[in-house]
């Protein structure tokens, strides 16, 4: 069987040793200096750089060479009883409102959290920054009817669910969806990455203690500075009953 | 405050809507006619459609139009006592190994595996397909030592954990981690799609009931045709104690 992958991969995983092994800003041995040490060709060894430095692992500096980047911010998702529960994400965490307005909710977005598409939501266009830089830019859609006083201040001070549960909101549980993607021209520029950059997109339902929608939100987090762990039992354990996600989305695709 | 997020992600809205309520193959209005009907530019409407043809939800098919895309396969993960599973995903899944070798673990593959360098494991890159299209590409490492009868036939005739369990090995749980890529040359020409399409990077180290490492994957899943769906606790159940998966990796970033 031929080995051309198998020789692709060793020349990635050569370069993620080095990642691994070597602190942030350290530089990667030169293109030539690679192709001698792992007896590829050059367009072998320029494919893997380049794909760890789309994926955001490896920094590219004109003319300076190429070192590796800072260690990616983590969410983990951890099991809780008959749920998963999000601790908080490495670094800390801040938002920035980027543009927001009361509309009517529309035929989609309406669906979602059981509106009438004529019935007003907050609208809210929001970067998140982890440490003082862009991470994320999450679109909030929240009934004006659950909380009608809701503010700018409110959603750019500390957590947006103890904001919330001052508006008498207790959010309980969300049904959330991933999904990849690339940056578009207007996310690029907000976050400070290249147009097509690799992404991650969320979408997330939530519902409070009393079983009203009170949040739609999808959000665009930048692919070279996150990343999602978890923890999975497998084997006979995985078998078990099934909760049917689906079902909370009202049945659509999201 | 402006509103250019806002009527871009109205347009993109709208689209969503004839998504989500029309079957796959439905064609969408030409762009014009939705230029018109939303009172935008026929730059926001091509960009919207574009993102959306990029993520797959939409097909655009030369000449012929832009179609509503088939549902993406959901793969769930739920909350088991202390970890996730992963019940079975939708479709019918099959294998189909297209390269592997008897090879040294190497630095990286060794470190993951408690294994010296030299050891010998298993490699094997084997195509994953869902209702016999392509969906996936992994490559599995697994120590020889562990299964050192393992066969190409094991790895494409039903599930791989099950043919592990006749070596008796017994998988336990896994530590996941979840990232945004894009697809190179070979992946995208192996699952069919362009490259640089939106794709999810996993990388996964296995653990049986001995606590032994027995399988460290990596691999590739189409964006275009795969998502992932949970159900997360939110609210004073989400601030209970966590787990610390990095541990599990020996510290490492991934």
């Amino acid at each position: 069987m031929g080995e051309a992958i198998l020789k692709r991969e060793q020349v990635r995983d050569y370069l993620l040793e080095l990642i691994e092994t070597h602190p942030a800003g350290a530089p990667i041995p030169a293109e030539r200096v690679l192709c001698q040490r792992l007896s590829v060709s050059r367009p072998t060894v320029r494919s893997a750089v380049d794909e760890l430095v789309n994926t955001g692992l490896l920094v590219r500096q004109h003319g300076r060479g190429t070192f590796v980047a800072r260690a990616k911010i983590t969410q983990e998702m951890v099991a809780d009883t008959g749920a998963m529960a999000l601790p908080r994400a490495s670094g800390t965490w801040e938002s920035r409102v980027l543009e927001h307005a009361r509309i009517p909710a529309g035929a989609r977005v309406g669906r979602r959290l059981h509106l009438s598409p004529a019935a007003e939501i907050h609208y809210i266009a929001r970067l998140r920054l982890v440490d003082g830089e862009p991470m994320a830019v999450e679109y909030l859609h929240v009934p004006a009817s659950i909380a009608p006083g809701l503010t700018v201040h409110d959603m750019e001070s500390g957590d947006f669910y103890d904001r919330l549960r001052e508006h008498g909101v207790h959010v309980h549980e969300a049904v959330q969806s991933i999904e990849p993607t690339v940056t578009n021209e207007s996310e690029a520029s907000i976050l400070g990455v290249p147009v097509f950059a690799p992404a991650l997109l969320f979408e997330r339902l939530t519902t409070d203690a009393e079983g009203r929608q009170v949040e739609y939100v999808h959000s665009i987090y930048r692919g070279d500075r996150y990343r999602i762990v978890s923890r999975l039992t497998l084997g006979d354990a995985a078998a078990r009953g099934t909760v049917d996600v689906q079902a909370r989305f009202g049945g659509d695709p999201f």
